[in-house]
């Protein structure tokens, strides 16, 4: 091979090439060498089984994870713990162009507050959209705790689509919950506050002015959002309410919320009191708050609410006086309260107290149909005796703090902070079945479905607050660790400790992988962030740029491997908007797009249509570009702004000539040619075997097809460039040819070798 | 267990409780069983036993690889390819605080352009600090494109501490390559643009007026930070410059730069002309630049330098006049360039070309000492003819983009994006060794330290583009594929296929991991962004708040569980700063920092001293709180803000007293003794074993005994209020007794499980 040509032989003439076999002969380890060289058991080696995803094959279910204070949402896989996609929440990301792009930017400032842009969030627990109490896989919704708010994603194109401010809170921890069938999303306050809003009122008047509270709010399953209008809320006591959970079944149109610090506590450790954990953990109980949202919806409607900063509050005197809302003690400081699959019981866990304590639904029915009340709290709000409520209490160990459930009757799960374990454990016989030790200090567990109507057993995933000594350390600020423990033997097994990269996840829920059924493609010309035909889109061979005073508008279009148009002239000052369709068909043919130094970044998916604006306020030339490696000639798919000073003229006309022959023109029609033999020989195999068998396949083909529908167009250009013998021109469309062939040759080999890896067959 | 207790039992009693063993047989599954179930092939049980990392464990590479248009550095381990972290560099990022507190503000204000925020990146090739060629895990450098800048992150703590702004480029995709020692980082432009900043100049001027170039940032190893002022620049045609390398060995003090476009052409898709992607692949070669930097940088130190912007830029005439510059044609279209280990020789692969060009240094020299050149390029800069300079040329396959080397001896790994394909090959001998396809389009290749002077050889990862029809559907916009490839044998195997699941990852580094020595707290009192000691550090004790005109500024401590102050008073419109000094010494206890609807967020960890800033431009009632889950009372460490009206005068003085007795008080003081009896029994276990060998134990044994520590004081706090008969005072500085008590049980019992799960042995 020392020999060099001068000509560079053409590209795709080595398609056919086939590879001489490796000389010598494949020294590798058995398996029982790589268990010893790496020191596995045979209790790891039947872990690794359990959770390798090989390639090809997809996991079984997809975990939702809160994205903690990163602000977003992390998706990844059960049972391979591979994370597959974050996605932009409350906190602009730029690979998203959320927060970026015109139309992100438009969901982001829904969720201003007070006027101000809030650019980032303290997310905590997702929650999938249910109906008749089983996850349907349409629609995924989370909180923000530091800036009360909710954000409705759509699983269609897992896509953040509306973020809601709560008009009464400052802050809150307990959402989003839903109904069984998402007709509301419960919202509930944390920290106590005056309702209305920048009102102030002093610490010496918490236990009057200040308010906790729950917030119903109306989601619109046709629309993929919630109405604001449509929703309320519920005023309740300052005690800090925490989770919340809906019924189901029997106890389906109530709803259930659990508080902590009902001392009403104030601290001031920097005045010599002693400070918030020790005043709010004093009492040995604190209270479930129980309501009929159901009755509260009509409440609304017969408009029982008065109007707190336009929002519609049902006040307690008037909960207290309908009969919607109880109290039940609980032990003290709990964190999740979890009703169970058949909606009989509510689980609730006592973080300070070393038992789950199991509540009837049917008891607590019962005392308040007898209206038998041991008390009424300072507010006047009648409460339940706790063993009036109880069906049983069992005693887990040290911290409990939230429980999920099994597939296998009366089978739950309970997390145990302090101990650092996972308690599986019956609740209709109230009895501990099994314990596991796991890595440090899980906060919430999480089994598969496992807050539904029907959970579907499985697996557990451990959601750990401390990864000491588990990680290649990665200095001061650690991951997080999920650990995937198998559920389906009575000994519960860990099988794998995933890091958690980004945020402090609070909260995870998984579904079935077989009920999402995400989209791949937009319709052409869709603005996705509200799901309508987008005003800026265009066609191909109709782009456009207009100027209207100092407003220019570019109508343009990406495609492999071009942005239409290359060149966006402006004058210093002017107000650019850029609107770009993504003309692509094919599959992740996903096309960014940014100009140098203007702050601006989109993603346009295939069919999308996204805008980008900015003011040109610096003259000189600024570079655009596609952002996503789209093609061989990705680097090559850009542009120029040129922003010129104010009344600039050009002194001089006419780019400089490329200095190309006939023969050149000639050289470069034959290497069309002869690619086109290569084309004919990959598409004479794809045709020879049962490819329409294969989908991903015929998307494909469709895609080449594409590609090869577009030489004509060229073929007529350099036709006629040659005809007035402009060979640079002649020789360029020729070329442009080509480049379509080398996309086309590309989707072709990713074909072959898809058929061939996966078994294709010859076809007559 | 039907019985209820008025009173919960205290919660540590049950910390000896052993757990009855589960009733029924495990009835596990056999590894056949498994496999039979998941459809794994003996094929597959030897890739998940080669990479799957058992809990406790380590991997053994780390990877960093860019974050794409995240702007972000993702951070992974190998063979697991668990993702360990994400680095915030130029976006910013909430977690980390980074953008939301004033001392990360810093770093990304460095990073302003044109006097504004650049809010994202796109960051391409991340390189890590070589000392003698090889890594040494000190520094990680990483490009941005769009915005031509460079970021330095410290790999003592994974923290961006510097970004500096290219001076004279609007757009770079050449960045990081570092020299042997680490003394420059070379950056190389991508668009030519005029070198001017703000300068128009119209596309007619293309070859005049346009420029590229190749930055050496100098980098001072001791301050762990770039120096501009000694960095310097070399102006060069407007070929669009690509990627570099620096050479090693026989070949350090020179750096090789590829090209492409070399055609100059200009594109104009919308008035007709082929687009960019016809022009710029027309001619069959661009141009290798080979530069002198030892003798440039003498250059500057000589003066002999042109100020532009600023900016110590060596022109094209000098250069040429000194001889530190030249070409040499390249297969076209190149994307790597990379020297082989021993320095001798530069890999060069034209991604529309089917061949890499193996060039040789010594050849290389002998042309430039015999000033054999076959022509100049339009700027005089002497052309060195391929055949001269080449040592071999290697058919490959469809795509050829770049090549990383193993450690064994000629043996390189280049990526073909077209043919989706990695070859393995010989370079000294010209031969191909083997083939493997890969899923889909790859883009660059990396080896472990495959780009050192001691390439470490046992897996490569691609880089592919496209995830079509490998994971979970996720939506329209897909992750990335990283497959880890097993290169240990003859044969290429696949392992792994791993989602990126944000951005798209450019390029990737790899280092053992041995080589990272992160630290794990901060020498308290800290500014982690500058080194410094923070001037808002404070100890213990000594938090204080202090009101200037409008300017109320804090100094406070964060611990578990409480924030000093817990309350911070402000009239509407003042400016506030919080300084936090997290006193945790224990590894992972980090706090988090926020202010409901301020739009403020810090991460402090151990030692670490953060401020947040703002204006309180709105009355009412703000919560703060810790928003990172850091122990049982988490929840409870929070505090007011309180915006008071202007002039505002309080009414009502006093706090709500809470209802407590001595009998509470009483009570508390036994549940005290109860747990010091439990805490003392985990502690007679932990002497009563070796625990001094596991320095992750001594460690706990130290954070307990911090926390122990801390109780003489509070129960000074109950005696003195006791005496007085406060009992409000003397009950919860008991009750904050058994708060430290249980963050005491909790590390107690997290070291207990340590040493049973790693066979600690009994001592006399």
């Amino acid at each position: 091979m020392k020999k060099f040509t001068q000509r560079t032989v053409p590209l795709l003439l080595a398609a056919g090439m086939s590879l001489a076999a490796a000389t010598t002969a494949w020294s590798a380890e058995s398996l029982q060498d790589v268990m010893k060289r790496r020191s596995l058991s045979q209790q790891d080696l039947l872990a690794a089984a359990k959770t390798y995803v090989p390639t090809g094959k997809r996991d079984e279910f997809v975990a939702f994870s809160s994205g903690g204070q990163s602000g977003q949402v992390i998706v990844y896989g059960i049972p391979s713990m591979r994370i597959l996609k974050y996605i932009g929440v409350f906190t602009p990301e730029p690979w998203q162009g959320y927060g970026f792009d015109e139309n992100s930017k438009a969901v982001l400032a829904q969720g201003r507050i007070d006027g101000k842009d809030i650019t980032w969030g303290d997310t905590h627990h997702p929650a999938i959209s249910e109906t008749n109490g089983e996850y349907d896989g349409q629609f995924l919704f989370i909180n923000d705790k530091a800036n009360p708010r909710i954000a409705v994603i759509d699983l269609r194109d897992f896509e953040t689509k509306q973020i809601v401010v709560n008009p009464i809170f400052k802050s809150e921890h307990g959402g989003a919950f839903v109904t069984t069938n998402t007709e509301y999303i419960i919202e509930a306050a944390q920290y106590p506050t005056p309702l209305e809003n920048k009102k102030f009122y002093p610490l010496e008047e918490m236990n009057e002015k200040y308010r906790g509270g729950i917030t119903y709010w109306k989601f619109d399953r046709k629309e993929g959002r919630i109405q604001p209008k449509e929703s309320f809320s519920l005023e309740l006591p300052p005690y800090w309410q925490d989770l919340s959970d809906a019924g189901k079944g029997p106890s389906e149109g109530w709803s259930f919320t659990n508080s902590f610090c009902s001392e009403r506590y104030v601290g001031g450790i920097e005045k010599g009191r002693p400070p918030y954990e020790a005043g709010c953990s004093a009492k040995d109980t604190d209270y479930l708050h129980v309501v009929n949202w159901k009755k509260a919806a009509e409440l609304v409607k017969q408009g029982k609410t008065k109007k707190i900063n336009g929002h519609d509050v049902i006040m307690m005197d008037t909960a207290v006086k309908e009969g919607i809302l109880f109290l039940i003690p609980e032990p003290k400081s709990p964190h999740g309260v979890d009703v169970t699959p058949d909606g009989k019981f509510i689980i609730v866990s006592g973080k300070l107290d070393t038992h789950t304590s199991v509540y009837s639904f049917e008891k607590i029915q019962a005392a308040i149909q007898a209206s038998k009340f041991e008390s009424k709290d300072p507010y006047g709000i009648p409460v339940i005796a706790m063993k009036d409520a109880l069906h049983t209490q069992v005693q887990l160990g040290l911290g409990p703090l939230h429980t999920q459930y099994d597939s296998k009757s009366c089978v739950a799960y309970t997390s145990l902070y302090v101990d650092s374990q996972v308690a599986k454990w019956n609740y209709c016989e109230g009895k501990v079945l099994d314990k596991i030790s796991v890595h440090y200090n899980i906060g919430h567990l999480m089994t598969m479905e496992g807050d539904s109507t029907k959970p579907a057993g499985r697996y557990l995933v451990a959601l750990n607050k401390l990864a000491i000594d588990r990680f290649v350390p990665v200095g001061p600020l650690h991951p997080q660790n999920h650990q995937l423990i198998d559920i389906s033997d009575d000994k519960m097994q860990l099988l794998y400790d995933m890091p958690l990269p980004l945020g402090e996840p609070h909260y995870v829920v998984a579904i079935d992988a077989k009920k999402l059924k995400p989209g791949v493609r937009y319709k052409v010309g869709t603005d996705s962030r509200t799901d309508k035909p987008h005003p800026g889109a265009v066609r191909a061979g109709e782009e456009v740029t207009t100027r209207k005073g100092n407003k220019v508008e570019v109508k343009g279009t990406l495609i492999r491997s071009h942005i239409t148009p290359e060149t966006i002239e402006a004058e210093v000052g002017d107000e650019i908007t850029i609107h770009l369709t993504n003309l692509e068909r094919a599959q992740d043919e996903t096309h960014g797009f940014t100009v140098s130094t203007y702050n601006v970044h989109a993603s346009a998916e295939p069919g999308k249509t996204v805008t980008v604006k900015f003011k040109a306020d610096k003259e000189g030339v600024y570079p655009y570009y596609c952002t996503e490696f789209c093609s061989a000639l990705h680097l090559e798919m850009m542009g120029y702004l040129l922003v010129k000073p104010k009344g600039w003229k050009p002194t001089k006309t006419g780019l400089a000539k490329g200095n190309y022959t006939e023969a050149d023109y000639k050289a470069t029609l034959k290497k069309v040619v002869d690619t086109q033999a290569v084309i004919d020989s990959v598409v004479g195999y794809i045709t020879s075997v049962n490819f329409k068998d294969f989908p991903d396949v015929v998307a494909m083909v469709e895609d080449a097809t594409d590609q090869l529908g577009k030489i004509p167009d060229a073929k007529a250009k350099h036709e006629a460039a040659a005809a007035k013998k402009d060979w640079e021109q002649a020789n360029l469309w020729a070329e442009q040819i080509w480049q379509y062939q080398v996309k086309t040759a590309d989707l072709g080999l990713r074909a072959k070798t898809y058929l061939e890896q996966n078994g294709a067959k010859k076809v007559k």
